[in-house]
């Protein structure tokens, strides 16, 4: 694999540039063939259908941070009512999807290129790891915290996740729980911990100036 | 990938477990009026629809710590397909109902005495906050980060909490994330400090021998 | 209530009182974290998922008919699309909450104070019967004809419903078959009596002057 | 119509012969095809997916009592899972089909041959009634009490009823409220009457021995 | 059942006209007891509820062709949220209704008059078919393509047919495949055949100048 | 895009070899966070999220017929209610995925190398086509008849599709219906053409011995 690996390296580090991570669920059922925006201006054909923002990746340098970039109802309008969406994920070496859920769907991620380590906590706080090879696919179920890492010093990965809703959002841990401006007690008193630890912790996640 | 495979072994080592809030959400749609267990020796009659297992609460003595008493599928088998569950929650002075998320479910929470402080994080990273009064209805959307905090020095606060699911299941923050044993390099990065940090986190939140 | 309230004050502290009908059901999955409504005038904030309407009851007189107080989509906006809601029941001595149903969802109830004979009808025609007493939680199947009464001569009852729906929807049966003005000989037909008896019972149920 | 009518009679007071009320709703979807049960002993042919019970009506005598043929999961195997079912509405001259609810549908009547007097009350309690031609459609919403009436001196109607799960099941409320033995104390205050009127109406009600 | 059936006919070939096929499946649940269409005029009453397009059917001729006429969401707006529709299907001798799908329902036939080959292939690609006689009824699982033939070189047949959804869509394949203009080529690449025979197939299937 | 296709060719052209269509849709939602099959052997740890049937492709020589390979609920049992697939997709030159409907799910197809001719047609008979590039994302209506066509006489096409269900099942229209044995007659009839056109069809498609 490191053959090839590396030669579809060159397409897809070409492929790159996004930033977080996305997901989806059930969404209700419609009931019409596809639903068209209020404002769209003038009738529907095959590029309605159709969303090219990725078209653009293969050109652009590497990403030098995990970077996520959506196909969901928000950067593609047809989606609604169709209960699906993708998200494309480039990982550089050493770089972690930090750990985060999706309230409206599992995800099923397919790794396209490189290796990950992956790993969710179930609702019994069992935690189930996996060190993931080029071609696999790994399935993180609904609602769970989850997270991936890139442990090869070398290599960036790149990988595709499925969502079986058009908008699943995605609930980032680090920024939601300390950049969101939580009460520094709450979160101490929460985590167990004094302030301070959590002040350090606010400090480094904190959007830079 | 061998030798990451046994890097990442020797990360994934520590185990602990502990539990506390809980929840649900949208249930499938059921073809008959109830549903009564496989194992159920013999007819059903109307104690089959009652769950008797908070009797006893009023005459205990208030407890010290954050408690939650669920009345969800797992303690009362005849919510199976009524698509709702109560979870009796629990705050000494002082105390927090830790961040969290419910998988299956929006959390409704009736104050039933005292105060609290109470927040979400919405998708985008927005905190939502309010104090709250005894007699107040609080609604946590789905899935999205929430907690409690019972700031009152002097008195405890006691709420009820229902949800659209018989078993919305709970993912409490602090013990997924540093509870879970997840590699402490893979947390670090995430929560972009030092080891250290991550192994004093991890170190406050271990259960107690 | 006074005195009835000083002693599940021990439990239940400053709890009690409240009025209505009720409802609920399996909502639509929404395709955001919570719905506002298109005439909301300014921001969203924490205000925007607080229900206060229920503060003031504790300082009001008890009621001296069976009240029902909804907290649902109708009363409470932010519920919309979260697929939950409540209502808090008072019974006072001798009174019921009549037969109805709920078209869009179960309803688990919790009594809260004093005690209450319940039941229920399946689509067999069988009934489910129980007497319930404070702390007791009991589930009504989604669908199906419930009743309580508060047997009791000489104390009140208290308890709160909750909905797997923001908006079940409440059929009563005595004003829907006898104060709707479905026509007598309909309704003397299909109960197999006199024109005369349905006309003692719609007098008897009519509105007062 | 008239004439039109009377020759369809021909047909369908042959067509007769059934026996009570019935209906449906939003099942919830499948994962396969169709379903089998899994006693069934062997392959499944196109015989499994069709239901011949009505085929025998024609020959029969014409019912003298309102009647009512069900084609639900019951009956009918192959619906499960598929979210639709039948029934066979049969009125003599001058009979009800009793005021009920569908707990798991709507009803989508079609009035196949004869007229009718249909109504039902929504949950404010507002009575909407239509005559109902030879020919005409009506839906009863989910979860309505709903009745329907032959108020034609002469000449007996046939109906057919969709519903939108396999089953709906049915509350029919003479029954439920006075045949399934609830308290004669409690129907008499939920009434608003005495207990000698409900005494007199469970009898009128009552199964003949 | 020869001699009703002939009685019958009188009625039912009086009862005739439509047009095409269709269908339908589990839409949405709704959070009201119905759905008014926003430019409704004026108050809703029980003609709201009503259908009245059928009531012409018995004075018009029989129809030569296949005729489909259909009571759904878009001919009747109250079935909007009920999840439930109708469709009237005439065959003259020896004509069919092509192969089709229903995008969002499961079809529910049942036979009115006459005699009726029908059948269906699963995603196995088994054919299941019946010899369907008058009032046998008929599922055809969701999603899977279906046809129903006459064969009877003398009578007519006439069926109504039911949908889990108000709004099922019908896919029919011929026009589909053959008059949507689908490139020749991908035709017949994917038929295995001559472009020349795919043209054929247009030609026989373009509308009438 | 020629030069980095060419390289991404490289290594896709690896990655490849699989077999016929696929899809999905919504599922019902379910109570718990993963579902494990009752007969597996012993405790469920990360393996069990984990496909890795895909890996072996990229060793493989690539396929001389439009193949399919599957990522659903047949294949990867931890799919079980996580409503979601994936497809792999490969095209040589010239070929085709035959016109075909999911009746259980959209197809969100992402172009992953090479060029791709793409059509649906709605419920109104209207189709829409686009031509694909690398890089493309293409969503195909719930339940609609759509196809792909690899118009490139040099290169090969590869695409990942997902879909909303774990199991959407495929409907493959030409062996539907020339295969599966429909009657010529019915079909002579609904495709207006001769016994000896369908029979041409018939053996074209029909498998080699």
């Amino acid at each position: 694999m490191a053959a090839s690996a590396v030669s579809s390296l060159t397409f897809f580090s070409l492929l790159i540039i996004f930033s977080s991570t996305l997901t989806m669920a059930a969404d209700p059922d419609i009931l019409t063939d596809f639903i068209v925006p209020p404002n769209a201006t003038m009738g529907v054909d095959g590029s309605f259908f159709t969303f090219t923002g990725l078209r653009s990746l293969p050109g652009q340098a590497p990403p030098t941070t995990f970077t996520v970039t959506k196909v969901s109802l928000k950067e593609f309008p047809a989606l609604d009512g169709q209960s699906v969406s993708y998200a494309v994920l480039q990982y550089p070496s050493g770089t972690t999807n930090p750990p985060h859920t999706h309230p409206r769907s599992a995800e099923l991620l397919f790794l396209i290129d490189g290796a990950l380590e992956v790993g969710f906590v179930d609702t019994t706080n069992k935690l189930y790891t996996q060190s993931l090879q080029t071609g696999d696919v790994f399935v993180f179920p609904k609602g769970l915290v989850h997270y991936q890492f890139n442990a090869d010093a070398q290599n960036p990965a790149l990988a595709i996740s499925a969502f079986g809703s058009a908008s699943a959002g995605t609930v980032s841990l680090p920024s939601t729980l300390f950049v969101s401006n939580i009460d520094d007690n709450v979160l101490a008193i929460s985590f167990k911990t004094d302030v301070a630890t959590i002040q350090k912790l606010k400090a480094g996640l904190a959007p830079k100036a």
